[in-house]
């Protein structure tokens, strides 16, 4: 990892106890590619205040409104150069539009916005705007999910005919009143979608990402279990994909016992994969009729696309943390690089908007096909 | 476990080559509950005579047909008690058929039958039969598999929410043409269903035997990948039970670096179980808020289910051979009940012909729903 | 697994509530290749009555005095060809010789006696017979644990420089007063080792068979942690070995969490392997350079030594019992070929008495060096 | 983790290439504690001077010198405040000295220094000093060994009898001509001990911070296996603690398959530990007589001491660098408690210089032991 002048980074949304808004901050922070300088930390303003105090940013930088923080900095001439926003989904759209309408870059969570009608707004304000956007789609950042897709694209598997994803959680099990918990079981802030689109989401980019497949259509039975639960807590995917592969996905906020358990396994004619977010550092590669093959990050087997990303030797575990700052590296990378005028360099891979609408699409999807009685439903 | 005197069996199928045929006869060997000493081996006289011959069989009980064996072994005074049945699945009905109506207990491999109509004809024949019909769905036979049954039965999960299972092979993956594949890829002998057939119904029911759930309905999504295959190699299917949860269940005979991995999860509104028939004597329970805890066979935890099928102590592992002897314990101790005409102790469990009955229509609903785009269809 | 006419056995020692007793009769059954018809089953006459009655047994070749059955066998016409002895340590010597000197096969539970004289003088007696006389250190049963000689012996670990050997167990961890602890702690019927006598012998010889290395010296660090045990409970030894290798070697009764965790890794200049007897289908292969290769019973990577032990395909788990099972089959070989005339066939492997005496002057070393503060002494 | 006003940090060694200077820098800046704002970063000028653009610091700031470096901050408004020492071994008493003496708090890489005798005089020179000296023995950082440390202090594994510990490695398995291995096998640049003072002393720091055992007296097989190697690439000690524990340890860098598998394992008379660097945010907890439990990081039955060095969810993974940013964490909190003149927070915990001392100290006895034909020597 490059350690170079960083880049002027402000933040909207993540105030205190917010979690994703800290996991930003350490990802943008790990390789020094940013500085955080500004930020509208919070929708209440004595909150934002606060909490940029807390943060360190000088008083002058810290706003109560992202509109006017995003009007003052892009007049600054030590303004910011790119913003994070980690707002509930349904901000993320008019947030992100005032900072593309003025050039700032934005590198925003997932998913893309709480409604398909905003998603297709974000993809157009994206194309007329000259800055960059990055979409936290985290997962695609750990070093051998890159090795499994560098794989799949080399035809190490040969033509994939079978995917099972899965991401079960625990969390949700019985009701819940925390902050976490309280907006994203909130239609009107998170979306129609309930765990497809906090972690259904995830699961879904993830293979997509690894596999190339574009998916066709899906049917899907989607429940909420927990008594006065407005939103799915668990739900039931069986997908196709184009040329035939076919795939299930499961994903679950009540499921005892698991905490983060984003799993994905890909089968083809000549082997399969498999990789396990809690235990990132690690890729199952079975060659069809050849022992089970156990390739580590940084270690034997890891090749170019896991390499490039990789921070510590094999056997020293990298983290979430890790393979999040790697999308902020890429995001840096690519900033520079279009700052310089100058094009991506091609193996550099982060999340697009692009990627965002497909993952809103599939969202909708899956609540339209679970509300016509798991019927297929087109992506 | 026991050793008692043991009952005089026969076998039909089972010939050289065949691997099911001598998992039954180690199975009804390891207690000492069972002596072979009667078979119609094959379909070919020849090769029925070579089988018998190899197992040490006298000739005089070496049959070149499974009808003649059961006429004249019913009527010899030292005449076998119970027949075991491991032929391919088109034969199961008209074999169970003739040593059921002679009163010979009948030990028969699953799945039930190849057709429903079948299944319905035996069922309707072990009612008019005095003798007894056990289903080697040997995977029940598993003590941590009666352990999660009994955890579940005393409410340690609450109520059942989700059910995740699968059984991922690979063997297969390319096309192949020895004995195992070819009739279990021929529709006429092996039924309407392939890899739903093989293993699915393995699956099915083992998530119907530990949770006790009754399935409602079934969507389906079956794929043939291997050209030319004329059975389903990959099943998706999705399910929803009685009460309210919902399940999903994948099998496959493609899936690289998949030996016979059958998989149970179930989660519950205070807690969830895992177990993995690969790692057999080990199960997960994951009581919500609390540490995960790994309960071992013959260890700390388990209670009086799978203690009463327990050869070994705790870190001496039982396999698939002692989950499969069990079943055979399981029928002796029926058997010799019924001999005795008392009662069936209530804790000696078993697969029944209602269970292989549940098993074929699951089949075929399997079948149904995937001709009609996964059409939901009731059990 | 052949199943050929069954050789008629006896047994000495495992009566009611023996752990072990009950491991050797599942054994010899499990291939069909022994029949149990005789047997003087406890040192209690009563008991021993009892216990044949429970087996099975006719009176009148149920004894209560070994040498009474001893001299009996051997002159009836149908009498015993091999007995299995499975008494406390102290008595496998004397209960030996008289089975021996009458021609009789003995099969014999570890360690081989209580003291180094005895075992001395068994050798002689083994010398001075025509029976064959197997020591069931079962573990090297496994087929994994063939695979794993058969690559070292093949060269494909390279000079073998590390051998890291261990076998915790907890059961002992606080006072115990069952029988299966009663004598096992007695130094006269256990002999001078407690935990390295019953458990560190098993890791010991199984090292020894793995890696066909002779131990030079050794040096250890002998414990009694429980207050008022006799013998040692926990044991820490340094290994040399022929040729330069070095090792280590661990065994416990009070290691709290282990139930039988035998486990042994060896490394050379060119790879490794790792086994654990809990999980024993599955064996790790460390070619230096590449990743890791994870090779299963039965499956991909299964050479010769392993598949010819094999009874089931990959997947299905085979366990402690067929693992035993294995001991028995090679017995039953030899046996057959002896009473034959015929050579033993070169790829039969069991345990002898050499391999016994080996593992006394085992138990001998680590006493001595741990009273001479772990000073290294000659094997 | 609080994000404050970092600690200005100077850095001497880990010019390019080198692996532990990266590490330390990504360490310092993960929490935003620390700013990196000088270094002598090579003991070459012209690599220090490129090595310092390369990490974006000022000419002005880069030296070609420690010492200059040392004498220049000390006088400057807004020199450093604190040093990272990462250069070979034989280096750091001479730097830290330099640093100690003008009150610029050392932190410094392991083992302590390359002799005893310079071990010795850096003890005094922190004395002496007003600065802090810590010491990244880093894997004392993992929240998952601060919560085994607080369960073993809180009595829940009762009186400790037993600790295994290990740390192997492969990577030395041939000869190696790069940088890495180069001064690694220099006893000029090294000291006395090979895989013990790499490795070693980073397994005999883990478990005495765990387990809280003092050392009473060791005895070591050392050995090098690769020809031509001059220090031990493999070693096998005993250990004897006060009070009555035994253990014993190993590490090797010629252990085929083996990344960075530091392992420890503690029993006590009712329960044990297990602990393994490479999937380090899972305890086991086995307590006598219970299941297994199996705890994460951020997940059910952590606790305070784990919880204050964590930062993200459970089952969102830690890994090594997190670690290690918590020993920075721990000393940024260390600094500025001592600039305020307040005193050390109790629950702060870092490895102190006597830490190192006694880490020298273990080095020098397993080689002092291993000359002696492993007699014991008192540490």
């Amino acid at each position: 990892m490059s350690d170079t002048k960083p880049i002027r980074l402000g933040m909207v949304g993540g105030g205190n106890d917010a979690f994703i808004g800290a996991v930003h901050r350490i990802a943008s922070r790990i390789d020094g590619g940013f500085q955080l300088i500004a930020g509208a930390l919070s929708s209440t303003p004595e909150k934002s205040i606060a909490s940029g105090a807390a943060l360190g940013l000088v008083p002058d930088r810290t706003y109560e409104d992202f509109k006017a923080m995003a009007i003052r900095e892009a007049r600054l001439k030590d303004g910011i150069e790119a913003v994070a926003i980690v707002t509930p989904n349904h901000m993320h759209y008019p947030v992100a539009r005032e900072f593309l309408r003025r050039g700032i870059h934005v590198i925003c969570d997932k998913p893309l916005t709480s409604t398909l009608a905003d998603a297709k707004k974000l993809v157009k304000a994206v194309e007329s705007s000259d800055a960059l956007f990055i979409l936290t789609h985290n997962y695609t950042g750990y070093p051998m999910v890159r090795q499994a897709r560098e794989m799949i694209a080399n035809g190490d598997l040969g033509d994939i005919r079978v995917v099972q994803a899965e991401y079960p959680q625990d969390w949700m099990t019985e009701p819940q009143d925390n902050k976490q918990a309280e907006w994203r079981t909130d239609p009107a802030r998170s979306g129609a979608g309930g765990s497809v689109g906090d972690i259904g989401t995830h699961a879904f980019n993830l293979l997509s990402f690894v596999t190339g497949l574009k998916t066709e259509a899906l049917a899907a039975d989607l429940q909420s279990f927990v008594p006065g639960r407005r939103l799915d807590d668990n739900a039931h995917v069986m997908l196709r994909f184009d040329g035939g592969a076919r795939g299930m996905l499961w994903c679950s906020q009540v499921a005892p016992g698991n905490e983060n358990g984003l799993r994905l396994r890909v089968y083809g004619a000549k082997g399969g994969i498999e990789w396990d977010q809690e235990d990132p550092n690690k890729l199952w590669f079975t060659p069809f009729g050849e022992p089970k093959r156990l390739m580590t990050r940084g270690g034997n087997g890891a090749g170019e696309a896991a390499n490039r990303v990789t921070r510590t030797p094999g056997g020293h575990p990298e983290g979430y943390l890790e393979g999040f700052a790697n999308i902020y590296a890429e995001a840096a990378r690519a900033i520079r690089a279009r700052q310089a005028d100058e094009p991506l360099p091609p193996e550099v891979v982060f999340p697009t908007v692009q990627d965002g609408l497909t993952g809103v699409q599939f969202i909708q999807a899956c609540v339209t096909s679970s509300s016509r009685n798991s019927a297929w439903v087109a992506l």
